[in-house]
């Protein structure tokens, strides 16, 4: 695990700065023999194109595989899938060029290495993620090999709660027909209508994304510092909006007494860190995007208060287009582990 | 990083079985020229211990160091620190060889590796908590150097809220205090009441950790995978009670607008997943102890479910004796990440 | 460290297949601030060429620098070079589709992976060394930083054995001026000529490469497992066609007494796997290329022996070509180790 | 890999200064289900004990295994394996506190760490390497499994040369019998008279050892930088006094032509970095130990030159003892492939 390496048997290594020639990764460790074609990786960066949501920037993603597959399958060798950058117009990020934007991580990277490419984040862009959806499409069909599906959605979304799996309204089909990734079809209006407001306040909002992981087969996660929920923790909180997760019952069983969490739980994919065999459920928790065109007030370089309105057309809320990126470090956790836990027993 | 090794500058391997000869961890990496003796790790050890929570176990932990300190000092080579058991009964556990707890790892741990020791959970213990304490009073050595220092606290226990650091009555110097670890002292009393009255009706409780990290420099943490909150979010969730975090804001913020959030997290700690040089705040959800005298339906090696009531000195509450542990691997993944600072620029 | 995935600290991660559409490397880890120029890697490239050895295929590589590198500077994030592949001619390997190649890793690779891409050797074509001398181009700048210079030579080719550093004749220009990369203009007519028979008998010949450390400080390389010499010692025995590698005096260590060895080794540049200060010197052994024109047997997948001739245009020697990786590969190792030494000590 | 940290699956940190408490390991990684008892890491440490070498120092060492093993099988759990350090005479080294003996890692280790345990050498002793030993009995216990024997002998030593198993007189029983580890019942007295004549000299003597390893299956080993031979190089070279590693044809290879090297190497075990599926054969050079009585010139920590004369009972010749480490370091790498080569394939 580093900066940009993930994963102990399943490794990504993944690059690219918002405005540079070119985005990718690397997948050193993926099984040989897997079916893995540039669909599948275009499948899941439509997924994390802005589609509907107003305001969003156009990303049209074209993904080239440069190595690792042969004849439609995998070779063993490192897949190296690879987006060149188009139509960014960095320009637009001139006046930015001295000023730190609040939520973002403009000051923090320039503290950390001295420098840093000023223009749409560079690589603490959410650009990055693309990455991460591409990825995890091939971690995705190697689940799919042992019936492993990660399923997310959007679970709140300004505010505005939707049911979850066990209530009436919820429906697994509806999260990829509507551009919210809302599981209900009746939650889909009402969000449109109250982002736009929100947009036309110059604001953003945020909300929840929750996922559920079936078919994962007893036995995966490592034990003690390398838990199957620590492991997704990470995979979550290293998304850039995120702030929170909390798994089954989360923070509610803090609250609980101990017989009412163990009945809660009973039904838990998780304990110790390693999967039951049962579903598994999580939650994640994203801020609003930060860039908004209401005034704000940021600090520059010589550490004075700057009014600064962001230009350029952003995200009103990055939480539908955070979803399959929590699909992708989900699966890739799972993926690492799934192979990790061919070598538990002699 | 792997199931029992942690880190990657800051190394900590750990081991031992909750009812085995010993426990203990062996740091690989911290550096020379540290001072560190017995008496630094035994105070860690400690504050772990149950002190005044009813119906804990007594742990009477004496820590030796077998290798890289020398004359007071670290030498740059590993550094193993050792606990070994005694006075545990594990006769106590007979009962539970076929069964596995509700709420413990049992199971999973079995469908894993194919076995397991039975006696106390083995390695699955919240014993094996006791080597993160040891490693991250090292780590807390090392972090004092820079004026790093690591503060947790019990936010919230069985359903009684304390104070923030923001708010009257929040008092640092209370939290050592008292065996809850609650940092008012007004609500010591309320909580020990709350606690003997959950215990007598043979239950259990949870509770909330919160951490305030303060003096950590801006630039800690390691860009899109391996962020600061990414790592910090891992260590909780590695401790096997916890099923949440949040950072700063955290779930509040999924209901802001941007502008709210953008200046409610004007002065977070942590910005695309590196420190600002502000204080960091977290909290972590911990459920409650599963094992409970109350009777419960458990699942046996066959399948069968039977009824059984846990026996032995078991914590009514853990919350307490995680807040040490919570530091220690808040510590841990710090003394990391300001290692590997050294080398973000040329 | 995995298959594709090299370092702790300066890590690099190598893609491609000799015949697919592009090889290259991330670098994840390279510090901040770095001047690093598309010109720098061509060099190193360039070096690689077959120059004038005879019958050595031509490889006009162009590396693009796709990310990490903004402004004429690294920005501490991955740097990632592409060369396209161009020019293969993939029929001339249809041929050897169901036949495993006599000194090649044809059998090998499919044992393992169950497949492999046989248009020139795939992944394990020497086409993949020249990621690595990509990313070295990078190591040697940091080194020269700190006043490290790597260079190795042809100190052998052919059972032609050439004059070394101490003795009469020898000349470190005289290396980049002579396509065999000896290190004495006397040396290269009789090797040049020696070359021309062996591969007019259809055959190939071996050599040896030796390789000087300059100006590295005292206290590079960590103890015990990851030593200097451990971690050279990999990165030699990591490139295809080498057999052997010895530090300072080496084998004929192995025949001297105590009081002879310590005098021989006084100004040795490694001691217990640690850098001294001193030049560091070693040298590392190469076989013959096994592709060679004269019919030979070979297994196919049946099992039956075929006498196979092999097509195309393959190096005559590959040692000159291995000079520029042998030094890659060992500025790879230092480039890590002198971020390592940062940590060593509070 | 790190400086006490071994492996990516099968892994190994070791710990332990020689004039210390305690040395030993944690094996994390080792799957479940393996029978693992106390004898049969006496076995191998016995078998790295001195034995009837002339001037050796006794080492009785008892090990204790403290966790990872319950009802005599491995539990997936860290094993710790310990042993403590009794009788060594710490005042012997008093001398050389500030002398930095020729040949040792004295003078680097200080350099490196800014201090170091100068009490026989420290964690920089020969002495580490029971660690090692220690680990690889589990490793060995492993690779038993799938019927790979690892095998090691000394194949030169103070000059005199061996047999190698395809010649006269090679007997694989007769390496155990002797302590000097040659494998030629005729080579024994006449090593042990070369040993006391230059042990009465003062001084000391080197060798090489060679290692068979026999079982193995096809397609061990990772491709491109962590290549079988790759890490066996490296295992070899992190072995304090060994100064050079060749496979198969070795150093020779380099003379050789192409037709003659394929056909040398037919049989070769190892081919692209992958295991064949036949004999793995590789030799190591040791030099002399640097400790001698002879009087030397040595550097202090002033920089003045000094005469000194090693006290103590040090080996005249390390290599017999070299012999089980050898072993252990290649059933250690060996036992790490297999695991991995697990993942290979969908």
């Amino acid at each position: 695990m580093s900066a940009n390496i993930l994963g102990v048997l399943f490794r990504v290594t993944a690059f690219g700065e918002s405005h540079g020639p070119a985005l990718g990764c690397v997948i050193d460790g993926c099984p040989a023999g897997l079916e893995l074609s540039v669909t599948d990786i275009e499948q899941e960066l439509e997924r994390r194109r802005p589609g509907g949501v107003h305001g969003s920037r156009d990303e049209n993603d074209k993904p080239a595989i440069l190595s690792g597959v042969f004849e439609g399958k995998t070779l063993g060798t490192p897949i190296t899938i690879i987006v060149h950058n188009t139509g960014q117009n960095s320009a637009d990020y001139d006046d930015l060029k001295d000023i730190y934007r609040p939520g973002h991580a403009d000051f923090t990277w320039e503290a950390k290495y001295g420098r840093r490419d000023h223009r749409g984040g560079g690589r603490s862009s959410g650009r990055e993620t693309l990455c991460r959806a591409a990825a995890g499409a091939a971690a995705k069909k190697l689940l799919a090999l042992s019936g492993i599906v990660v399923r997310a959605w959007t679970s709140s979304i300004a505010g505005l709660r939707q049911p979850s799996p066990q209530e009436e309204g919820f429906d697994f089909d509806e999260i990829e027909r509507n551009p919210l990734r809302v599981p209900c079809k009746e939650g889909v209006l009402a969000a449109v209508e109250k982002l736009r407001e929100i947009r036309e306040q110059g604001d953003s909002a945020g909300g929840l994304v929750s996922c559920l992981i079936t078919g994962a087969p007893a036995g995966l996660g490592e034990s003690v510092f390398d838990k199957l929920d620590a492991r997704l923790a990470a995979a979550m909180l290293s998304i850039g909006a995120c702030r929170g997760v909390e798994f089954g019952v989360g923070f509610a069983s803090a609250l609980m007494k101990g017989s009412e969490n163990n009945r809660a739980s009973s039904r838990e994919g998780i304990l110790g860190g390693i999967s039951t065999g049962q579903d598994i459920f999580f939650t994640a928790a994203f801020k609003p995007t930060p860039s908004i065109a209401k005034p704000q007030q940021a600090m520059d370089r010589e550490g004075n208060t700057r009014e600064i309105s962001i230009k350029g057309r952003h995200d009103v809320c990055i939480v539908p287009r955070a979803v399959p990126v929590v699909e992708a470090m989900a699966a890739l956790a799972l993926a690492d582990f799934l192979l990790l836990s061919r070598v538990a027993r002699k």
